[in-house]
C-alpha cells in the first residue's frame, strides 16, 4: 500500500500552478486507473482536461446504502525547496513518517479511504455501494467540482459522505468536524507610478507602491488582532455555550501548543477568546506574501510602481464569501492613499459549512475509532476550508469529516508528512465503518 | 565611439549580484584595456579580484594641473526583464537614444569623459595630467574604493575632480551639484514562527511575519510623509534661503513633472516644502521590496515564519549614515509586536556631501556648457548618493559633479537609456574643460 501511495505522491499535482497542469491530469489518470484495478466501473474524468474530477462507482450492492468518498488529488505548491529535508515529490519514510508534499493533504488520507474500500471488499463485493468523487482543485477554489455539482446534482447524492482531509485534535484524539471555515482569498494590487523609479532621483516625491500597500494592510487589523473590515463581524454566530464548553474538555497544553506546535513566542488573536474559538469559530485575516520591487541580493534602490499582496480571510458560519469580498474591497479602498490605484481580485472563495452530527453514521464512526484507537470521536471544528462541502452536505444524509492526520504534519508547509501508523489505523477504521453502515437497517433502507 | 560603448554595455557588470562577479571583473579589464589603448600608463586593478578599482594615468604633462576622472563600471540589477523593450545587456539605439542597463548610469556618462580625454589629446599629449579612478561597487556600497582611499590617500589627490554621473536639471538645463545625499540602506528581518504554518490549521493564533513587518513599516512614516524615526531630523540643515531661492528660478511644470516624469497622480512628501527641497534637501525613507511567504500563482495559504523588507533612507547634510542606522534600528524595535524577533542589517551606508562650488574650475565648466549648450550651469543638488565623494572632495581643490543624463533616462529602472546627442555634447564640453583647465595659470600652478 505504501509503495502505491508513494507512486501517487511522486506526481507533482500542484493545482495553483499552470505549469503543473499536465501533472494534475496525470494524477487524475493514476487515481482512475487505480480505482479500476480495485473493481470500480463507470470511471469518468469530468469537467476539465487539466483538473478533472475523477468519478468511479464500486461494484453495485443492491439494497445497501450509498457511501460517497470524497478527496482531492491536487496539492499545495511545495514552497521553499531549501527548507525540505527530502525533495517534496520524492517521498521518503523517516522515523515512521512518510514525507512528501501531499502526504497528509490529501493524497495519504484519501488513499486510506481507497484502501479501506479495498480491504472491506470480499471476493470483489464491497459491503456498501461506494461512489468516488476525487477532485483536482481543492487547493485552488474547486470550481470544476462546484460546476459539476450544478450540472449533475445527482452525483452529489448519497446516504453518507466520507471525507478524510484534516488532522486529529491531538495524537490519540480522533475528531469529527461540526463546522468548516470558509475562505475569501484575494490579491490586492496597488499602483502608484507609471513605471519604477530610482530613489536617488525621485525619492521624496515619488509615491511608493509598497508604502501604500503596507499602509492599507496595516489598517486592516488592529494591533490586538481585531479585523478592521467594516461589517465583517455582523454575521459571525458564536458557537453555542454547550459546544464551547465541550472544547474546554479537550487536552491543551497552552505552552507546548504555542512553542512547539505553532512555533511562536506568544499567540496572536483576542486573548479573551479561547484558542479553539480563535482557530475554529472566528474569522481571520492573513497576509501570505507581498510581491513587487526588488528582493534579490544587495541594495537596489528602486521605488516600485506596483506592489501586490496575497491575503485571505477565513470565514465562519453564517458569513458569505462573496459578501466578505465586497467588504474587504471597500476596506482596502478606504485605506488607500489618494495617489494609489487599488484593485482587489478574488482567487478563491468558499462559504463556511455547519455539519449535522446527529446522524446514526456518526455513531458508527465513533464506534470504529473507539475499537481501533481506544477513544471515540471528539466533536471539533476545522479552521480550514473545503469548497464542495456545502453541496455534499445538502445532497446527503450525513457528512462525516474525520481526518487521519496529526497536528504536526506540516500541512501546506515544507516537510509535510503523514504517519504510517495513522494511515494503517485509517484503513482499519474506515473499513469497519463500511461494514457497520452496511449492517445499519435504518441507513440501508431495509427498515426494522 | 558608440560601437565601443555598446561593447562596454554588453558586459552585465551588476555589482550587487555575486553571480555577476566575473562580469564585473570583465568590465574592469575592458576599461583598463581601453585606457591603455588611449595612451594611459601605470594601469592597475586595485583592491579586489572581482570588483577592482581601475587606476590609470594619462601621459604626464609637466607643469599642468592634475585632473582626476571618477566613474563606475558597475550597474544596477536589470529588474523585471519583461518590462524591457530590448534586452538590458543587448544595447540598442532607438529614436536617438541608446538603450541598455548602464547606458546613463554610469557607463555612458563615464565614457563621455574618457572620450573627451581622447579628443583633447593632440599627438598623444593631453592638455592636463589625467588620472582615472573607475570603481566597480558604486551601486553596492563602494567598499573597495573607500578602503583604497584609506590605504593610498595620495591617489585621491588632484587639482580638480570630474564626476559625470547624473542627469541635467532638465533638457537644455545643464547643472552642477552642490550637494549629494547620503544613504542608509538596510534589510529588516522579522521572524514570528519557527516554521511556516497553514492558515487553515493555525490562522487566528499563529503570528504572521508579514503582518508584523507591515505594522513596523507603516509605523516608520506618517501618512503625510514625515519619517517617524526618532532623532532623524535633528541634524538636518536646511539649505540657505539664497540657495532655495535660486531653485525657484529653475523651470518646473509641476503637472508635467508629476504626471510625465515621475508618473504619479500626485506627489508624495510634505506639500509645504518645494519639490526641489523634497528631492534634494530632505531625508527620505523608501521600501524597495518585501520577501517571504508565497507570491507565485494561485492561492497558497501559508503563514510565513519570516519576512524581510529592503528599505533605505536618503540623507542630507549634516546627517551621518551610521547614526541613522542606529536610529532606524531603534524605531524598528519600538514598532515591532512582542511576538516578533527583528533584526536590522545594513547593506549600504554613505554620508551626504556638500561640495565647494567657488573654485575657478566651476567657471571653466560653466563656460564650456555655455558654449556647447547655450546655457551655463544651474547649481542644484543630487538626490542620489556617491559613496566616495567625501574622500574625493577632501583630497582635491575642486570637485565638479556635472552629469550628462536627462531626467527621463530611467536610471535604475527598466528601459534605461542615454541620449546619443547628450553623449556627444558631453565629449565636447569636457574636452573644452580640459583645455581651459590647462590654460588656467592659477590652477596649473604657473602663477601670474
Amino acid at each position: 500500500m505504501l509503495s502505491e501511495l508513494m507512486d501517487f505522491l511522486r506526481i507533482p499535482s500542484v493545482s495553483t500552478d499552470p505549469a503543473r497542469d499536465d501533472d494534475c491530469r496525470r494524477a487524475a489518470l493514476w487515481m482512475a486507473e487505480h480505482l479500476r484495478s480495485l473493481g470500480c466501473a463507470e470511471l469518468e474524468l469530468l469537467g476539465s482536461d487539466t483538473h478533472p474530477v475523477v468519478h468511479g462507482e464500486g461494484p453495485p450492492v443492491p439494497g445497501r446504502p450509498r457511501v460517497l468518498i470524497y478527496g482531492h488529488y491536487d496539492v499545495q505548491p511545495a514552497g521553499p525547496l531549501e527548507a525540505w529535508l527530502s525533495p517534496p515529490f520524492d517521498p521518503e519514510v523517516r522515523g515512521g513518517n512518510l514525507h512528501a508534499r501531499g502526504a497528509t493533504d490529501d493524497k495519504g488520507q484519501l488513499f486510506a479511504l481507497v484502501k479501506a474500500f479495498e480491504a472491506a471488499s470480499r471476493e470483489g463485493r464491497p459491503p456498501v455501494n461506494v461512489r468516488f468523487l476525487i477532485e483536482g482543485q481543492e487547493e485552488s477554489g474547486g470550481e470544476v467540482l462546484l460546476a459539476l455539482a450544478r450540472e449533475r446534482p445527482e452525483l452529489m447524492r448519497a446516504d453518507v459522505v466520507l471525507v478524510a482531509d484534516g488532522p486529529w485534535y491531538a495524537p490519540g484524539w480522533p475528531s469529527a468536524e461540526v463546522a468548516v471555515r470558509g475562505i475569501c482569498y484575494a490579491e490586492i494590487d496597488v499602483q502608484t507610478l507609471a513605471e519604477d523609479r530610482h530613489s536617488g532621483l525621485y525619492g521624496g516625491v515619488a509615491p511608493n507602491a509598497h508604502e501604500a500597500l503596507v499602509r492599507i494592510l496595516a489598517a486592516l487589523k488592529s494591533p490586538g488582532g481585531r479585523i478592521r473590515v467594516p461589517g465583517l463581524y455582523q454575521r459571525v454566530v458564536r458557537p453555542p455555550r454547550s459546544e464551547r464548553d465541550s472544547w474546554k474538555a479537550l487536552p491543551l497544553d497552552l505552552e507546548a501548543f504555542t512553542r512547539d506546535e505553532v512555533g511562536a513566542a506568544t499567540l496572536a488573536g483576542d486573548p479573551r477568546r479561547t484558542v479553539q474559538e480563535r482557530l475554529w469559530a472566528l474569522p481571520t485575516l492573513d497576509i501570505h506574501g507581498i510581491a513587487g520591487g526588488y528582493t534579490g541580493e544587495g541594495a537596489m534602490t528602486v521605488i516600485a510602481a506596483q506592489a501586490r499582496a496575497k491575503v485571505s480571510l477565513r470565514l465562519v458560519p453564517e458569513q458569505r464569501a462573496g459578501e466578505v469580498l465586497e467588504q474587504l474591497t471597500a476596506a482596502v479602498r478606504a485605506a488607500a492613499p489618494d495617489h494609489a490605484r487599488v484593485e482587489v481580485r478574488p482567487l478563491f472563495l468558499a462559504d463556511p459549512v455547519l455539519v449535522d452530527v446527529g446522524h446514526p453514521a456518526s455513531s458508527h464512526l465513533n464506534r470504529a475509532f473507539q475499537e481501533v484507537e481506544g477513544r471515540g470521536l471528539s466533536l471539533t471544528r476545522s479552521g480550514g476550508s473545503l469548497p464542495i462541502l456545502g453541496e455534499l452536505a445538502a445532497g446527503s444524509g450525513a457528512v462525516l469529516v474525520a481526518g487521519l492526520g496529526l497536528p504536526d504534519d506540516n500541512m501546506h508547509a515544507p516537510n509535510e508528512k503523514f504517519s504510517v501508523e495513522q494511515f494503517l489505523k485509517g484503513v482499519r477504521v474506515f473499513g469497519r465503518l463500511l461494514d457497520y453502515l452496511a449492517d445499519d437497517t435504518i441507513i440501508n433502507g431495509g427498515g426494522a
